[in-house]
């Protein structure tokens, strides 16, 4: 199989696919995009994974609904400023209204629609601009409205999330795209933000249940801003099949390289994420090598790049590894102190710890190299043959003073 | 029984219980204590909790290692600046050092001295100036010298904690201190900072042992101030029977009362680290109340004073509730969202929420609530008939200034 990653703007929507956003007066900037719509022209294999937080938002709820177990959808319909979540009975049937608003428009049933909200959790939705706003929205396949889908879903996010790819299956042209938010209350425990991958390849529904399941451990779920696991964290993933390659399923030879690219993308969408954390200056990396198994080193990532302790010390350029000894001490994971050695720069030039035991380091170096805004550190627990890596920020005071913020 | 809370500190050294503290040079700045000493006259019943981070420090190997499974100690040498943790095997032969130069001084076997560190991690312990400092140690039972302990093991703390009470047990006086350190590094998982509780009391030792271990769950476990669970958190109780009571066990009619006693003191060391975590300006309280267990009640309070979410909003008097629902919905609680409440205010003035739904509330008056320095929240699960607390503190850009500021 041949494939490329596109050059960001360039590829929002596979083929079939259309999208729109605007302004309906949820966010008081008149602005900023708040309401959008991604639509297929033909039925769709549609798969996602949920928040695993019980105080789920009525989206959350509808969206699963709507999904499972057919594992069909055409249509997602998006607004930010406020989660709808906090919101009782009323947001679940405010979420059900909009799906059927939206079907009513498209024609289909508001079962083929899913629901999302993301913003400030406890204030019911103004269902009356939304209402009135449903004749604006006029999804298209230009370029620029698929860039508008991903501006309206943003809430404190500094930059929208986009990746595209495409690859040759079977002779014909598959589009594999990706549209993400994120920037505060990410943790990684589960689907840590909004995901909509769209594409139009031809592909078994359960395999590709399994595939977005396998690649959200390693990629949305390997990123931690704030520790905070959202009420409405969601990845949704719609294949039309309008590529027309052979079904792809875990027979199909180009199977593997598929999955390659889907955790490419997904990896990218998680990325551009973590960069753009809450007030965050720098962009932290963890690679873990020789673990166990893959989840032990995902584990451990995921530990160190959660760590307050680790997160300022970065913002203020101070090569304070013991944090990072620490944290891989609580992962939960069991290691072998004498055997762990850790590692920063780029290339592992700078080397901090071994068996066990801190080294001698020249900290003007390491002060330099903390200057960037993207740090690498590299940890070798020296026990198997597992690697995976996990990315986080820095935690600075533009972070404190975002959330110290009044909400309005 | 009848029991009285002393005032601090008038009461930090039971009978027959004495301590100093000195400054050895570990820490720059001269007028810091960084090194002490406490001792029994007697062998002492002794038990304690560790740290469950596998990157366990130096001493805390060491001081498992001699209080179990003989729990016997006399003595217990502490130093701050320096945490003797990432220091490999080195690490473990400079403590097994300090207890054998004390075991010498004090003319005891030196499994009967526990040792432990605090301070930065990395780094070896200058043995050099520890040998030499080992004569300068001259323990006694005056209150300035309990004070000096107090001191002389704190790091980033702006205050030492101490907490003392007298109680009567069988027509004989007995007394119970305690005294902790803990700033930064705090996160409720395990005993998360440095807790020496001396007494008097005549009391079985396995008894005592799973009296700790209890009370440390709705004490020292039931804190967080930044996430981070520490290399060398450790809780020390000494109990050397001198009071001269029938020895303690749960067939003492005294033994509920005095369960009792033991849990305040821990709480009133607990809240005394909340209160002074590292950069914070208020206290917060979360009182869960009616939830199917007491573990689930504490599991819930802990995961909502650890939400960095919360913790900035409260440092902008932001009564963004919605920031506890989410955190309640992460705890990985069972709960049902229908039936959960949420109160500000001493008395539950302020109500936030009911039945999953959000309420109307005065902003002013909440914003003037929470410009106090202790703010409680109440959450109630409507599910069982189990209560406990949990403390914590804001998250300011002082935590972020002190974190962010390099190690020397």
């Amino acid at each position: 199989m041949i494939y490329k990653k596109l050059d960001q703007p360039n590829l929002l929507l596979p083929k079939g696919f259309s999208a729109c956003g605007t302004h309906v007066g949820i966010r008081k900037n008149p602005n900023k995009l708040d309401f959008c719509l991604l639509k297929s022209d033909v039925v769709s294999n549609a798969v996602a994974v949920f928040t695993t937080n019980k105080f789920c938002a009525g989206p959350v709820i509808v969206s699963r609904d709507h999904i499972y177990p057919s594992k069909k959808l055409q249509a997602i319909v998006v607004n930010s400023g406020n989660a709808n979540a906090g919101t009782g009975e009323q947001g679940i049937k405010d979420s059900q209204e909009i799906t059927k608003l939206i079907g009513d428009k498209l024609q289909m049933d508001s079962s083929l629609v899913a629901p999302m909200s993301t913003g400030v959790i406890g204030n019911n939705l103004p269902m009356d601009k939304i209402r009135n706003s449903i004749d604006s929205l006029n999804p298209s396949s230009k370029i620029s409205n698929g860039i508008d889908f991903a501006e309206a879903i943003k809430t404190t996010d500094t930059t929208s999330k986009k990746s595209g790819y495409k690859m040759i299956i079977d002779e014909k042209e598959v589009h594999l795209c990706g549209i993400a938010k994120g920037s505060g209350m990410i943790h990684p425990n589960m689907a840590t933000m909004l995901g909509f991958i769209t594409s139009d390849v031809n592909i078994d529904v359960d395999c590709l249940d399994e595939l977005l399941k396998e690649s959200v451990k390693y990629s949305f779920n390997a990123i931690s801003v704030d520790g905070d696991t959202s009420t409405n964290d969601s990845v949704y993933v719609l294949a039309n099949g309008k590529a027309q390659n052979k079904e792809l399923n875990k027979n199909h030879p180009a199977w593997g390289d598929f999955c390659d690219v889907f955790q490419q993308l997904c990896q990218s969408l998680a990325i551009q994420i973590a960069k753009d954390g809450e007030g965050a200056s720098k962009l932290i990396v963890v690679n873990v090598l020789n673990a166990i198994t893959k989840e032990d080193a995902v584990q451990v990532g995921r530990s160190v790049i959660s760590s307050n302790l680790l997160k300022t010390a970065m913002y203020g350029n101070d090569m304070n590894w013991g944090r990072i000894a620490c944290a891989i001490g609580y992962s939960g994971v069991d290691i072998d102190i004498s055997k762990t050695e850790i590692y920063a720069g780029d290339n592992n030039e700078i080397e901090l710890m071994k068996h066990g035991q801190g080294l001698q380091f020249d900290e003007t170096t390491a002060y330099a190299y903390l200057e960037q805004n993207e740090i690498h550190f590299t940890i070798n627990l020296n026990l198997g043959n597992q690697d995976a890596k996990a990315w986080g920020c820095d935690l600075t005071n533009e972070y404190v003073f975002i959330n110290g913020a009044k909400r309005t």
